[in-house]
């Protein structure tokens, strides 16, 4: 789709094409274990902003990379996404009943197969990415970033964090360092996927992408914690209010309402600031375009 | 070490160079989160038999591997067992609260914890091997057999199915298929992984593999059957007579004890036979040795 565009229609039409893709990418539940593959379709279809491939395309955009490489990273982001998304939802961490407005896994499927959807989707996630095409070692090296997101040291090592905070008072560092690992990685990881599936990338353009990822990357979780506080579980789609009620700390409880989204702002302007280095190239200026708008849309957003 | 030292020696050293070989892989416990990283070095340093470890380096063997490639396929594979059996042990799955004669993961540090351990753990498997040195065609073929073994065509695949036939008569071939997944796919990837560390396996070679793969994976869930029919839990580590409680389908409980101890052997015999295909050329003849090795070491083991 052309950059002149709306970013809704743009959205739509890739949210449409990743439905695809993740149909298609994962297995059939016509195929044995029938109740897994039904469970981990359920688990990632029909659901959710598909706010990481949405970031895949748009740094894709950026460096004119492929279609269908870019879907291909797109969905293996989905589906590490989606499983976390099962296994926090289980009754021993979240105990969340309600997800994209449907029962979660566990709830559907009970906790066993929840657990088991979970792992396989994780195992799924990477065998696409490595039955992607791009060159050899940049397909390694986006293999590389996409385990260290997702593990002890990323999204894994957040949730711990997370877990280990609950009742504390945890200050305004303390809650970034575990939201820049417990959601910012993931998003990281699917800006420099998206930017990867073009070509290989220089110092300046990787830390600049490092630079708008952060920036959106705190700006979601600060949303998220605005939107937790403010908005109703219908319009969600998840259960509103947990946090507090779970006495987690989070952006609104630290900073209070105001300045929670005064530092959105800010963070959008700093996703803005981080795509001029691009602007020097005329022919890159117009494709930062849907980066910059993603950057809009995630602190504009209200679910 | 030569081939000439006993199959007990060969093993000890490989075990012992193996588990320096996790301590470097594993996180270490003074990063945050410290207390994630401290499960996850528990529920995989100290323990085990390292069998696919093992199966590793005697396949290495076969194709002249080199030690550094060999140690770190082992290594993401021993990651991908432990995570499962961290997983599998939860109270949502076998809810065991004994494994390698130590508290399991989620008894020692909860259920959450023991959750992330598992996720974690996989994505370092995934990370580590993305990190390997062999071409990289080369290195994406093994992540791709290390994924497509471990998902839900393979390992989790086989423990999904397992769920689902609590209670219910399986027939022998439903029980193989189970078992071909839940245990032997992972085998199967690690013999096949130990080989590419070496080379590209040509139709022939990679044929034979299965074969040898297949028969000793059956036999390792046959044995372990017979095993949990037969032995006390202090001699194995874990609860024994779990299956027959949990009115799990066993081959004990299908053949009886006596032919599934005569399919062991069988097996056994299979093996060694797969094996052969390599003995025209005198130079691998000898570099079979540890596989042969291994596959009597499966069915004649106590534990």
């Amino acid at each position: 789709m052309t950059t002149t565009s709306t970013l809704s229609d743009w959205m739509k039409q890739s949210q449409a094409q990743i439905e695809t893709a993740l149909m298609h990418f994962l297995p059939s539940d016509l195929i044995t274990p029938t109740h897994l593959h039904q469970a981990m379709r359920y688990a990632v279809l029909d659901g959710g902003k598909r706010v990481r491939p949405l970031l895949v395309y748009a740094a894709g955009e950026l460096f004119s990379a492929g279609h269908s490489e870019l879907t291909r990273a797109a969905c293996a982001l989905e589906m590490i996404h989606a499983y976390s998304l099962v296994h926090d939802d289980m009754p021993c961490m979240d105990d969340d009943a309600l997800r994209r407005g449907k029962p979660t896994v566990h709830v559907k499927y009970g906790q066993a197969t929840a657990l088991l959807v979970g792992d396989a989707l994780q195992a799924q996630a990477f065998l696409i990415l490595a039955q992607g095409h791009c060159p050899a070692e940049r397909q390694l090296e986006m293999l590389q970033i996409l385990a260290h997101s997702s593990g002890s040291l990323g999204m894994c090592g957040g949730q711990a964090i997370d877990l280990d905070s609950v009742g504390l008072n945890l200050t305004r560092d303390q809650l970034e360092q575990m939201h820049q690992l417990k959601t910012g990685a993931l998003l990281r990881a699917s800006v420099l996927l998206g930017a990867l599936c073009g070509q290989q990338l220089n110092a300046t353009e990787h830390a600049a992408l490092n630079r708008y990822a952060d920036a959106i990357g705190l700006a979601f979780q600060v949303v998220d914690d605005i939107l937790d506080a403010t908005a109703d579980s219908a319009a969600l789609g998840k259960t509103a209010g947990k946090d507090a009620a779970n006495n987690k700390p989070t952006y609104v409880s630290i900073l209070g309402l105001e300045a929670s989204q005064q530092l959105a702002q800010q963070l959008r302007h700093e996703a803005h600031a981080a795509l001029e280095s691009f602007h020097g190239q005329s022919s890159t200026t117009a494709r930062t375009q849907r980066l910059s708008q993603l950057a809009d849309f995630i602190v504009e957003r209200s679910a």
